[in-house]
């Protein structure tokens, strides 16, 4: 990305960049396995999934095309309901 | 949100806090109106959506429910659209 790159960006840049780092770990190198999906959450997500429930029932309804991996997209609806829940916790009572 | 959040936590929330910090400004707290949407484009994505075209059929495509502003989930399709441009940009080409 260019220089110069703004907070929002970096932050978009981050999430891309979280997933890879894990997907690259082991397997294929473009989805997370069972084990890279729950290292993430757990190394990253401490806070946001601490009341997530059991991983594995997660991961399943995460994993759409039932493949047991979690490619990008079905990462990014995770990201998607973690800043819903941001919404809701910060500023859903205001509204 | 508790104190030792990660990387990825915080830039989930930032992604958050910056579309309520531009849709605050006018009008409706929780949605952009056409100039907070703008605003947000030029001044915090002006590098990912530089090749972007006319700002109002970028809004009218992500504008599903046609009331002419941006609510939440229409911003989170954005950003989801940003996040695959990045991931193409920079690991589409190897896999």
């Amino acid at each position: 990305m260019a220089t110069g790159a703004t907070e929002l960006e970096n932050s978009i840049k981050n999430i891309v960049c979280i997933f890879f780092d894990y997907a690259e770990k082991e397997g294929k190198a473009n989805t997370l396995s069972k084990a890279e999906f729950t290292k993430l959450v757990k190394e990253q997500l401490p806070n946001l999934m601490k009341d997530a429930g059991p991983l594995d029932e997660k991961l399943k309804a995460l994993d759409v095309n039932h493949d047991q991996e979690i490619k990008f997209s079905e990462y990014w609806t995770l990201i998607g309901e973690m800043g819903k829940g941001i919404k809701r916790e910060t500023w859903g009572k205001k509204k």
